[in-house]
Formats: structure tokens, sequence, C-alpha cells
């Protein structure tokens, strides 16, 4: 097993950049080492105190025990929870070693491995007397799933270099899979998918090729009916058609998400081109019409799904934290199937927009669904209760379904394995921050520091620490918005839409900078999503800028503003926009053959990056903002 | 009993108009009278059967016979069903006489009746080994809910001159109910409000003022946190605070609409101001900025809740069909006791496009949900199987949730009920359509017929047939779109914004004729209104009309289009517009410094009633349509 411990939680057989591991990568400083000290300090500790406090990780204890009957805690799923947790802690003490982290680890996986009955079967809400049969509800019990997260966990414990029970634990509980759901086996799937791509790196992992075998075969099966009706049709779990006839991504927006990355997973390990393209025909479709411009996905709060295309409205976003995380999932794998740069674009922006909203300031508590519009100032949730999950205004501390704060908690322990990747030829940085990159090329040994003020500012900068004597490609992306205006202090080698390159014998001490343009800049939509006609939206460099409630004056609501872009003003201090309210005069009935225009009072306020609002108490806050030019009256417009 | 024979649903014991009686108001002709009889012919035997064939007309037999355990048909709360179902037979009794169909009202009311326990309890889902015990859930279990159904079918039963077996059943369970949360009682109100105006109702129907009290008693309760903790939140189900202290609708729309109608009448059989203003102010609100044009509420299709103020997006509205119904209960009881047309203008808007777009042309499926934009093709549901409630693009025959077919039924065989009202001085005509009145004023006997083309034509002639030999007043509704350009045969006594009122003497043969302009006109949205920026709808008379694709040029979609106000016709054949079809260059993200434009292809398009839409075949629709001038792309646009 000593093969494991490279990559991280992706690592493909076969790929056109190599991913890197816990022991290459480093994030030294910046926004993304402050997340991930959040992380450790704050954010392990709030998930488990919690999972302690309402009894689901005692579930374990009493699964073991065998006091465990119809009084299991939480929804059905909740191991999976734990598992995630578990995960987060890996990759956290992979990232650094802390011994108290590992003896919270250590007994915190002891507790799960003594809840794994003797065929290797581990779930708490199944198959005891008081409880559901194993495997009797395969639509709605999420048993595979829980499955898939504790792979996952495993995964992560093996490619930080540990070989202990955790993996001993998954593979028991993986061999058990195989023999129930593998060739011969019961012909069904997991209503969530995860399994798929989890056993997918497990197989990797372990080198144990049943494992993929039943990857496959899960994929396979998925979309020929094996799962009952669901009340929300059969899109909502992905049974209505094979993965690999979908053209879009579609229903509940995890499950479409998990299930694409186990899609590719296999299609890259058999080497199945139709399936990996359709995947990737997916992704782009959804991207195109089916996308928020925060990265976040899903426009329905009922059924959490995707929603139609171009069916994208602000104010009733759904766009869940775990979505964001499976789209950087999924994106990650394309970014090294494939190599292209537009992964690594959206990656950016979903991290840093729909995914680090969720976590507040202080790590305790958290968004499930990130809205781009809250019209009234959110309630405040009580730090004592759980939540429902997307109900709140303002960020809550846990939630009955609680799959979003693990979720991110294990994606900031590894989000800096996401940053860079290496092939035979150099190094590529895809994202960009403060961290350093070791590795080691055919041509030698490689270290290199990347610094800056991004996301903030535009500068990036890379210090050679150590090179081989030889030519080597060091490959720089170039954000979509920053295409043909990226300024780099010596001449590519390659310069292409998406990245440059510069090849050539590095020493150490070399350093290149390049500069992103800084200013904050306007963004129109497609005139397709009629939920933001005549808006726009601010960026500034990777991030989305928005409009708060606090940030106007007293009194003022972001719901009855509107700003014109050559308004805006960016210096140091950040971005600023001239607004104007507009107070319209109340009527009995908001529909009228002639708006009455009113004058606007106007004020700059600031705008400030949307992953930071709602952090100074209950506001408004808007996303898109709607044209002054075009809120007058449409009964005065010329011609009319 | 024999007051009893008189009024519609709703008699309160004061008010300032009087509701006429099933004896009083005769639907003739013209689009309502094609209603009725759909109803009769179509609906009444569609609702009958697909309960028969599903076992929740059983469930009554099985209950009886004692043999209903844990195998109860259907959710808990389908004995409503039932009594929406009598309730409809009741007033279609009244409305036109059939032995076929009154054979089938006995048998049904007996089979109910004869499921009523001992101690006047009836519910086919409680109480019975395998079944939860009575009143273990009331913020779910809809208990009391079913049981104001069961009353409203004998008030129903009541003023069509019966005192009979539903009666005798509903004062049974009435004072079952009155002993368990009558004073003294359990301190409850069930989770889903629609007893407290049933009771009032009985109350008023058969003079027992113990069901009033008892009314009063839920009313004053609920918002005093006796329900437990819903997901939702306790506004939700309206128990966060009382009913007098709302400011607007809010929560669940069907429950805060049936909760205000019963605060309502409450309110006016004990003189409580207060109550009442409070209801009238939560009316005004929730039209202002809760409302979609089609008078439809709800925005959130999760919890069926209003949503916050302007959050109307129209592709994702909800605006379920018996919340159309509650509105237009409430608004009709406010109308009879305030006296004030814009009642009557909303319960117009309302049932001629929110609640008729319902059932199908041939009556045998039912939208649910009715959106205002339908951005593809809607899948066609199976005629056999039960359909979820919303998630269907066309209408559906029946529903796991079936609220909405009964109370169609219940609605379309009394609508001729809410058409006029009369007073000591005269009579009040507030719909218009193909109808007789004939009541009894102090004066002497008046009757009167309505004729003419409306809604399709803007028409209304009345003919005296009989009246007294004193002045009397004839009170006609002028809606609020015709102010100022309704014109009439004779000089109006009285020209209100709101009516017209022509107090003279009356001859048998006297005729006037109203005509309200027939031309489709435009309406703008509240630019608080984000999701319909940019756009206009267009009105005719009292319907809203639509743009659905089969009216377009084949392949065009209604996502693609734009138009402009003055290219709208309209003739002897409808109205068209010219519409615009842009199409947009594909592009891999959709947000982007400057949209591209494109010349636009020209096509003239009919434009059709909503309530008539989806009737040939999958389609694509929309109600607001974007203004060509602002589809421009912002970056061409002056200044820019």
């Amino acid at each position: 097993m000593s093969s494991a411990k490279q990559g991280g939680p992706v690592r493909p057989s076969t790929s056109v950049w190599r991913p890197l591991g816990a022991d290459e990568v480093k994030v030294t400083g910046g926004l993304w080492r402050q997340k991930q000290r959040l992380n450790a300090d704050a954010i392990l500790v709030h998930c488990e105190e919690w999972m302690e406090r309402i009894g689901w990780i005692a579930n374990f204890d009493r699964a073991a025990a065998g006091t465990m009957g119809g009084d299991h805690s939480g929804i059905e799923f909740v191991d999976s929870e734990v598992y995630k947790l578990l995960e987060a802690m890996a990759w956290e003490l992979g990232r650094e070693h802390s011994g108290a982290l590992a003896n919270r680890f250590h007994a915190l996986a002891e507790r799960v491995a003594a809840a794994q009955e003797a065929d290797g079967y581990l779930h708490t809400s199944f198959g005891r007397p008081g409880q559901p049969p194993r495997y009797s509800s395969l639509e709605s019990g999420h048993e595979l799933y829980c499955f898939g997260h504790l792979f996952q966990a495993a995964v992560a414990r093996m490619r930080t270099g540990h070989d202990d029970i955790l993996p001993q634990v998954a593979c028991r509980l993986a061999d058990h899979v195989y023999e129930q759901f593998g060739p011969g086996g019961r012909i069904g799937v997991c209503g969530h998918p995860e399994v798929e791509m989890a056993l997918a790196e497990l197989a990797r992992a372990t080198g144990e090729q049943r494992y993929l075998e039943l990857a496959v075969l899960f994929i396979e099966r998925r979309g020929t009916g094996t799962l009952g009706t669901h009340p929300f049709g059969q899109e909502y779990f992905q049974d209505d058609i094979p993965v690999g006839r979908a053209e879009t991504m579609r229903g509940h927006a995890v499950r479409a998400l998990y299930l694409a990355s186990g899609a590719l997973d296999v299609a890259t390990e058999t080497g199945d081109e139709g399936l990996c393209a359709a995947v990737r025909e997916q992704w782009a479709n959804a991207v195109a019409r089916r996308t928020y411009i925060t990265g976040g996905v899903g426009s329905h709060h009922q059924d959490e799904a995707f929603g139609e295309d171009f069916e994208l409205p602000p104010d009733r976003a759904y766009a869940e934290t775990c979505a964001g995380i499976a789209s950087v999932m999924l994106s990650w794998r394309l970014l090294l199937a494939t190599g292209e740069d537009k992964y690594a674009d959206l990656i950016e922006r979903t991290l840093l927009n729909n995914v680090l909203a969720s976590p507040r300031a202080d790590g305790r508590a958290f968004y499930y669904a990130n809205t781009l519009h809250q019209r009234v100032p959110g309630l405040v949730p009580s730090e004592h209760q759980l939540s429902h999950r997307a109900e709140s205004g303002l960020r809550a501390p846990w939630f009955e379904v609680s799959c979003c704060p693990t979720n991110v908690a294990r994606t900031l322990a590894s989000v800096g394995l996401y940053f860079a990747t290496a092939s035979d030829d150099g190094i590529q940085l895809h994202q960009y921050g403060d961290y350093q990159v070791a590795t080691a090329l055919p041509a030698g040994g490689v270290t290199l520091h990347v610094s800056g003020e991004y996301p903030d500012g535009g500068t990036v900068e890379v210090t050679v620490i150590e090179a081989p004597a030889e030519e080597i490609t060091l490959r720089l992306r170039v954000p979509a918005w920053a295409v043909g205006t990226a300024v780099v202090t010596e001449t590519p080698t390659t310069r292409a839409p998406g990245h440059i390159e510069i090849r050539r014998v590095f020493r150490a001490g070399d350093s290149l900078r390049v500069t992103f343009p800084a200013e904050a800049r306007v963004v129109y939509p497609d005139p397709r999503i009629d939920a933001t006609r005549g808006t726009f939206a601010v960026e500034q460099g990777p991030l989305v800028l928005v409009l708060e409630s606090v940030d106007l004056p007293a009194g003022w609501s972001v719901n009855e503003i509107t700003a014109e872009p050559d308004s805006i003003i960016t210096n140091d201090a950040g971005a600023t926009i001239e607004v104007h309210r507009h107070l319209v005069a109340p009527a009995p009935w908001p529909y009228s053959p002639r708006p009455a225009g009113q004058e606007a009072e106007r004020a700059r306020a600031r705008l400030i990056p949307y992953h930071r609002w709602a952090n100074r108490g209950p506001a408004t806050m808007r996303t898109w903002i709607p044209l002054t030019s075009r809120a007058a009256p449409a009964g005065q417009m010329a011609g009319h």
C-alpha cells in the first residue's frame, strides 16, 4: 500500500495531469490558510461536538453494544456525517499533524469499527430488531451512500500515508457489498449516488479490482429502472435514463453531480470514451444553462434539483453547499482527465463563492442553501437547536439533514490538493493563493512557492525554490475574465486563452509575476434567464460582489435600489457603486397600465464579496442589481 | 331549520350585502353554464370514480365494518375529499335537481354516516388498532380539517333545503368536538385551519351557539404556540403569532386563507372590529405584494407558501388551485362584510384565471399548481395513476394529495352564489355572465336576467323580468380595469370608481346595458417584482392572456421571444401580437461583459386566455412577455 500515498481525493490510473498529494502541496498563507485554520480550530470541533451531543456518534456505540433498536438518533443516513468528519480529520492530519487531533481521529475510528458486523456490514440504521431490514429501501435508505463516504474517509487515510483501522473496515465493508451487489448478487443501486466514485477510488488506492468492477455495475445499472417510483419523478435520482445517455445535469443536484463523478471515474478506468464524452457534455450544458453566477446549482427547494434551463431565480436559489462541493469534485476529475482550463475556472468560481459562503466567519454555523437575493433580514437561528436545512435566513449551527457542514470540513481540509498538478513535463498551477508545491518530476525535484494578493488582488508571484537542471514547463491558468489582459513579467513560451506556459530551465531564486486586472467589472446575464432581466452583477477577480443592506444608508433595503455600471469605483479599499433608491408609491395592486416613476435618492455603497455576506447580523442582500436606465416607467419609454 | 335555506356557503348574521341562495341565483348560459355542466357531467363523476377505485370511499365502509386497521387507503386526510365531493353534489343538487345524482349523494352520505362512532367521532385514519390515537398529531393529522369539510358539506345540504343525514352526522361530530376542545377540554388547534369557518357556518345554519364558541376558541388559540415545531417554521401553519396581530398573509397559502376566512367569520359574529380590520389589512397587503396577476398565490413549492413580498417568479409560481379557491372564500366574506368592490374584483380575477385554469377542458384532469411560465413542454401524466401534486407539466387526473379536484367541483357547483347579493335597498351585481337573480326585497319581488358576451366580450345586459312598484337600487360593479371607460345606456344615479348605481322604479321589460372596453390592454409589473422586470402582460376584460407555443411558428419556444405592446391587435377573433424571436449565440457561460444581440425573426401570434392553456397538448407558455425595446444588449445602451 505504499503507492497509495500519492494524490489527493482522486487519483486516476491515467490522466492528462497528475494530482498531487498532501505531502506535495501546502497552503501557507492568505485566505485559504485562514479558512484551513478555521477548519482545524473551529469547524472540526464544532462538527464533532454536535454529533456527540445529539447522539449521532453514539449510534455506533449502541450498534456495537447490541443496544440499538428502533431508537436510532437522527435520520437514517447520519453515519455519513461521521464518515465525512473522519475524512476531514484524515486530510487535516495529512496537512498538518496534531497529536490531539490524531487521538480524536483514532478514538472516533475505533468507535465506528466496533459497530462493523461479522460479515462486514456496517450501518447503524438497518438490520436490527426494530429497524428496517438491510437493503429494504434502496430508494431512500442511503445505505450505499453512507458506505461511499466511509470508503472516501478510508482513501483519505491511505493517501495521507496510513494503512490502519479505517481502510481495513472499509475493505471488509466493500467486500461485503461486492458479495451482495456484485456479479450474481442483487441487481440494485442506491437512491443517492456516491458509492460509485468511492468504490472507484478505493480500487485505485488498494489495487482491488473487484471494487472497480462493482462501481462499473452501479453505473451501468443506473437509469435502467431498478429503483421504485419517486414522487418527484425518476430523474430525481437519475434512474430515468442511463448516465451515458443524458444530455445535461438534471434532478437532485448533489445526486446528479456525485453520479457524474462516479461515471467519469468508471469511464477513465475502463477507457469508455463515450461515457467520458457524455459527462463532459452534461457538464458543459449545465454550466451554460443551469448554473448561478456563484457556481451554485439548483433552483428548486422542494426537490433540491437543478431546475430547467435558465430557471435561475436569485431569490429562490437553492444552490446547496453540497452541490457546489459535488460540482468541484466533478470539475476536478474532468480537469485531470482532459487538462482543460475551463474546469479549473469553474472550480475557482464555485469554491470562492458558493462553497466559501457556507461557513460563518467563526466556523460555527453554515448555509445549507445559498441564496443570491435575500429579500428580508434573516432570522437568527438558535445556536442550540437543529435547524431545518434551508428555511433560515442566517447560517445555522446544525441541521436535521446536516450534510453541508461536514462536506465543507473535508473540502477545506483538502482544498490545497486542487491547486496544482504535475506532468512528466512540468507543473500546472490551476488555483492561486499562498502555497508551496514540491514534487518529483522525471527531470528532478521541483519546489515552487506561489504567493500574492489573490483572490482579493490581482497579483500572483511564483518563486522557484528548487528546480531540475533541465527545462521544464510551468503552466499558469489565466481565468476566463483575465484572458487578454493578464500581464506576465516574462514572455510566455505559449499563450492560450486559458493559460500561459513558460518553458525553460528554472533556477532557485527565479521568480515571475502574473498580474490580472484588479478592477471590479460588470457582468450581464443571458437574456433567457428571465429572473435577472434588466440587471447586472459585479465581479472582481474571481469573486462575485454583492450589495448587503448593512452597507446602505440606514433604512434602505436592497429591494428598492438600482444602479448604473459606470458608477463603480475600485480603489484599495475595494469597490463601491452609486445606488439609487426608488420608493414606489403604495398601490393596492402591483400590476398597472403605467407604472409610476419616482425621483430617486442617491448614495454610494460598498460592494462586498458574496462569500462574506451575512456575517454582520440580519440583512438583505442582492447579487443582481437592476439597471437604473431600465427602471424608467415603461410607459415613458421612447415610442410609447 | 326552515331558515337555513338562505344564502350560499356563507351567511353572516350581519353584513352589508345579503348573500343569495341556490334558489335565488341561476346560471343560465355562457362560460359559467358550460363549466357548471362540465362539473355535473364530468368532474363529479370523475372524482367519485377515482375515490371509489382507489379505496378512499371504501375507507368509510371498512371503518363501519370494523375491519379498518393500519391499512387505510391514501394519506390521512382523504376523508376530506369525500366531504368536498359531497358538498359539491349538494350544491349541484340545489342548482339543478337530478334523481340520479340524488341517489349517488344519498348512497355516499350513508356510507360516511355508517362510519360515525357512538360518541360522534368520525375519521377513518385515527383511533383504531394499528392507527395513531385520536388527536395524537394535531400538527399534521388534519382531523379537525376533515371535520370542517364535513361541516361545510352539511351546511351546503341545509342551505339547499334539506335537513337529513349529513347535517345530523355533522352536528353529532361537532358536539363531540365541542366536548373535546371546548371550554375545559384540550387546548389545541388543527395544524391545517378549516374547521374554524366551518364551525361558524354550522352555527349560522343550525343556530347552535356552541359551534361558534368553539370557532372563537380555535381562532383565539391559534398563534399561541399550542402546536409543536414545524420544520418550515411556525408561520407555516400560522401558529407564530395570533391572527389578529399578523400584518400580511404568510406561510402555507391555503392554511393562511382558510384561517383568515374563519377569523373573519368569528369577527363578524362577535363584533370584533379589530380582528376584522386585521384580516382586511392582511388581505390588502397580500394582494398588493404577494399575488400573481392571475390572482394565484404562493411562490414556494416546498412549503406551498406565500413567499416574501414581491417574490413572484412566474416560472416557479405554485399558485395552488386550492389557494385560489381559498382566496375567493375570503374575498367573498370581506365583500359581504364591507360592501367594497375591490373584493369582487379579486374574486373575478381569481376565478376566471387561477381557478378556471385547473380543470382540463374535458374535466378529467386538473392543475394542482398553476405556473405562469412553462419553460419546457409538460409530460403527459398517466390517466390511470396517482400523480405527485405539482411536478407534472400537464394536468393530471388525480393526485396523492388530491385536494384541488374536489375543491374545483364544490366551487363550480356553487359559483353562481358569488355573482350577486341583495340589500334592503336593491340588488348588487358583482360578477357578470348569463344568469338570473330572483329574490324578495322589502319593496317586493325582483327578478333580473343578466346576459352578454362577458368575459370574452365587454357587454353586459340586465333585463328586468319582475320588479317592485317602488324605487330600488341596482348596483353594478365596474371592474378596476374599466373605471372611467365603462359606458352605460342610462345615466347612473351614482358613479363611483368601483361601481355604478341606478336608483329608480324598474318595470318588467326594462333593460340596460353596460359596455366595458373590449380591447386587449397592456399591464406592467411593480418594479420590485424582480422576476418580471422588463416585461409586460396582456389582459382583455377580466382575462389574463398568454402566449402558448402552439400559437407560435413551428419550432419556436416562448423562452426566446420578445414583443412590443404597440403591436397588439384586437379584433373579433381575439388578440394577436407581433413576437420577435431572438436566437442567442451558444455560449459556454451565461454571464458575460457584453451580451451579444442578434437580429430577430418576426411573426404574429395569437394570445389566448390563461385559463385555456395546455388543452392542445404539451407546450411552452408565458404570461409575462419581455419587451423587445429592453432586450437590446446592455453594452449597446446609450452611455455605455
